[in-house]
């Protein structure tokens, strides 16, 4: 795997627009997906695990219900990499 | 389903001790499981996510690499009910 380098607040700002409905929280790439009910939303994160599994890169995320919060960054290098817009882009293709 | 009643703070401490490793914190029945990897969290959280449906009462939790936090409440009565007792043991049960 290519060294993964911490992306400065300037890159992470500019490349933002890449991931529609991501924001920067606690030093995270952040977003929460609302599903109709408990299954869907489970089910989404099924799909989520399974991508982060085969990326080796796995987000801090949480669920009530119907909502599921996702937090990444990279422990690695102590902030966002591109490892995370990679893994927020393909969350973002599972909703689409 | 009988009717559900949110347990006095006295009889959830009494009752504590029939959920090993579950302590009360911010109004909840909480615990953090820890496994060797993501694989086995995510695989236990399925689980969960099994029991959980079938109850048809839902965990509030997050996880974080080989960590998971579930968090029980009943947000129909603003508090702890039996409900919550009933899930904690059926999830200390697949730990067993």
């Amino acid at each position: 795997m290519a060294r993964v380098e911490k992306l400065s607040e300037a890159d992470v700002t500019s490349r933002l627009p890449e991931v529609p409905g991501w924001e920067v929280t606690d030093g995270k790439l952040q977003r929460t997906f609302t599903f109709d009910n408990f299954v869907q939303a489970f089910g989404f994160m099924t799909r989520v695990a399974l991508l982060a599994e085969s990326m080796d890169h796995h987000p801090d995320w949480s669920n009530v219900y119907h909502r599921v919060t996702i937090g990444l960054n990279t422990h690695d290098v102590g902030g966002i990499s591109q490892l995370d817009f990679e893994l927020a882009s393909k969350i973002n293709h599972l909703m689409s």
